[in-house]
């Protein structure tokens, strides 16, 4: 890993590397992750051990991380290799055009250049050195420089071998990937002209900070920060009556990885009138976890004891924080109790994020105030879910909080627990602002487009276009072509589209 | 139209209309923005009359430009009415999914909400009211407030009438478009919670100052602006030679419109020994044409004596501006001519935009270097251009510079002037930043995606999926269907795609 001093060689090489790594054919890029998943899981059980030690995050856990992580990649991989995702437009020049003669006009997707992707501290695999974002640009043909999180160094050193190893081994150009390490060298890099693009996941404070910093460079380049998420989740009294392992469920996904979840539910609704017996009892039952480090054990501490002081709250689960010699903290799970207007009324305490195993249970007393409660309270989260029984929901119930949940999150569930995120080419993990900066997706193919450009090419000889564009299309991607003579049926809105 | 005191009530009815105006039906929008540009047509004769006498352009330039401006919105209706635009996807349930047991998840594109779009001056219809932000606001669903350009008021009132009674009669929400006036609305608005996206054809000045502005909300917002473009155009001796009226070409389109146009070619480059003899017997043959309004005129004259004392500047056209009583600017062609050498030397005086009829003859010597230039002095522009014979195209020469100019610009045009920008659906008009923002398109149907985000469903019964994602798919849109068992071969990168 590079630090501080050769920060703008770094740079210089990833620089070097945007023009060679832009022009390799999806498909070869697609081998190239194919073979950075391959590595990955060649070298699972010594990256694994390293992880262990370094988060504290259990043995199973990780080993289905890297598998999520490496499934990632492949799945990457299949979505660039067929081209579609370079979404070429070809116009033809068509003298009869409606608006004037129309030259061909052709547009493709390009790589912006070089990223730098902060990585997560929660997430040692799939949001780290090789996780969703360093697997998008790479896709994308970004060069890409990883800065590392300084809660797992060693595993995003030997991470980062790995993956260097393979991509040369496959042909990618040098510079395409390089690891740095430090605060100082992030924010260096941020501000240097090279890089094109940002990517992080991790706090709103310091995702803010770095966003601002984007935003305000001489020439801003867009900055994709995946921050803050409450994940409220809603329930019926019929859902919870129908589904006895409901309230478990719930403190098996607050208490999951000890809480340290993007997605973890930090509200949970419910009717005045639902029993919450199982809950103190439940909680009580669950071992204890380590946090990932002890500047996030310590902010959980705080975190948890302005909850439990805030006035209105009642204790369901005690849980507490034990610290070791090393200044580990080890939480077993907090659940309190509150009703929605003394949410309301203490929001400054309670609404913001406690990243490990609390959640706050709210009593609600009228349904049909959710909608409004979810836009006034939770303006931005990743994800928001509705437990309700399948008669509830049978006749489109509930219609109002669905169209509020989605306008204020990125995801909504029906049932299940948001904790799981499935990497598909549907997934939307992405939300308006505090949960992203951009309402863009950080996991699923979509986020490939979040480091792509669109450049159009005017009556350009077919030497010179990119292959994605060319009539003989050598690379067999889907072409959108409009043929001539089409604009002159528009406005009637009968014709074949 | 609105002014400063009711700003709150403006974008309260924004607000107001965003769910029931995201509720209408694709077809439905459409049909609203075909009787938008029926209207407008219709009303055609009055507001160019209105545009010659607060802008100065001539009858022809807004009879074209109101033809573009109503089939532009067309062009945004059948974009939209297939429901492509909305990018569903599907992915089945999945319980042998390689990553783990997959939900059933869907997701769609959505409007974001309110869009402010503050007007250009120099395309009165086009880059106005209801112009080409406008139809993309509106396409994708989103309730929208123009803020006006001062320098056509009367006009900004008489279209907003026409296109809001349109609206109306098309059945659209109250509060789906308004229109206000005055620079302490726009910011007040730009800062409005409600409001979900900016829109933005104008200075880099400006634009820098609006976009930081929506950067530094509490909230920030996605701001799509269009900047400053100084439209690089490199000729080789062979496509001087091959065309006669090349030169001629030239300097129509530094003039039209007085050079008023973000795509204006600001700098052309041509080999020391091209002879420029035409250029300034065609200059002085142009008319004078009036500049748009008072503040452009100032500016444009201070540009053009900053460009003219510039050291090592030779004159081919000297052109000239009158004043008139009532402060209007009237301007013929300035054409001058400097060597590369002396353009890097005086790049601070030379290099910035002129939004008039001034362009720069650069002389070089070698064809190979001009990469370098591109990259160099024009790292961020709407358009570049090539002149070269066929003969020296046919093989891919200037390859490197096509990636170059590919690189630096949104549309790179093969022979031919930038000055005409198709309206299509392969147009990009955007490109590296100061031409943009963002680096996303403001003409062509790809714009309206800038004001879509996506929502994902997990689980949800159909009854409250939205339509597109519907298994019955009530509105017939696209659907992307990923199937159950597809992940097993995942790494092969042989199977089908």
């Amino acid at each position: 890993m590079q630090t501080g001093t050769d920060i703008d060689e770094v740079a210089g090489r990833a620089a070097s590397a945007a023009r060679p790594f832009a022009g390799t054919r999806p498909r070869d890029r697609a081998a190239a992750l194919v073979a950075v998943a391959d590595a990955l899981d060649a070298a699972a059980a010594e990256l694994i051990a390293i992880a262990m030690r370094e988060t504290g995050l259990g043995e199973a856990r990780l080993t289905g991380e890297v598998r999520r992580t490496t499934n990632q990649l492949r799945l990457f991989a299949e979505a660039i290799v067929d081209g579609a995702y370079l979404d070429a437009r070809i116009d033809d020049a068509d003298p009869g055009y409606v608006i004037g003669p129309r030259p061909d006009v052709r547009r493709v997707l390009e790589p912006v250049g070089p990223v730098l992707n902060f990585a997560a501290s929660n997430f040692p695999f799939a949001f780290s050195v090789a996780g969703g974002d360093s697997a998008a640009a790479l896709a994308a043909g970004c060069p890409l420089i990883v800065k590392a999180h300084s809660g797992h160094p060693d595993l995003s050193h030997r991470t980062g071998e790995v993956v260097a190893a393979a991509l040369a081994g496959a042909g990618m150009p040098e510079g395409t990937f390089q690891v740095v390490a430090g605060q100082e060298a992030g924010v260096a890099l941020l501000k240097d002209e090279r890089i094109r693009a940002g990517a992080f996941t991790g706090s709103t404070h310091v995702g803010r900070l770095l966003a601002d910093i984007a935003a305000a460079r001489p020439r801003p380049i867009p900055f994709f920060g995946e921050l803050g998420s409450v994940n409220p989740v809603y329930a019926t009294a019929a859902a919870v009556s129908e589904d006895p392992e409901l309230l478990r469920g719930f403190l098996a996904s607050v208490a999951g990885s000890a809480g340290q979840l993007c997605t973890k539910p930090g509200f949970l609704f419910v009717p005045r009138e639902v029993a919450l017996g199982p809950v103190g009892e439940t909680a009580a039952s669950i071992a204890e976890h380590r946090l990932l480090n002890p500047g996030i054990g310590r902010a959980f501490e705080e975190r948890r004891a302005a909850v439990l002081g805030a006035p209105g709250v009642t204790v369901l689960a005690e849980g507490g924080v034990r610290v070791d010699d090393a200044e580990q903290r080890f939480a077993t799970p907090t659940v309190v109790e509150v009703d929605l207007a003394t949410l309301r009324e203490h929001r400054d305490e309670l609404l913001e994020e406690s990243f490990g195993p609390l959640s706050i249970i709210v009593r609600y007393d009228d349904a049909s105030r959710l909608p409004e409660v979810q836009r006034e309270l939770f303006p931005g989260n990743l994800t928001s879910t509705l437990h309700a029984s399948d008669a509830e929901l049978a006749d489109g119930g509930f219609a109002d909080l669905v169209e509020a949940l989605a306008e204020t999150s990125g995801r909504v569930l029906f049932g299940g627990w948001p904790t799981g995120v499935s990497v598909t080419s549907a997934m939307q993990h992405g939300g308006p602002y505090p949960a992203t900066t951009n309402d863009s997706t950080s996991v699923g193919t979509a986020a490939i487009t979040r480091f792509l450009r669109a450049v159009a090419y005017q009556n350009a000889p077919q030497a010179l276009l990119p292959p994605p564009l060319r009539d003989d299309n050598p690379w067999g991607v889907p072409q959108r072509r409009s043929a001539a003579g089409r604009s002159a049926g528009w406005g009637s809105l009968t014709g074949e589209h």
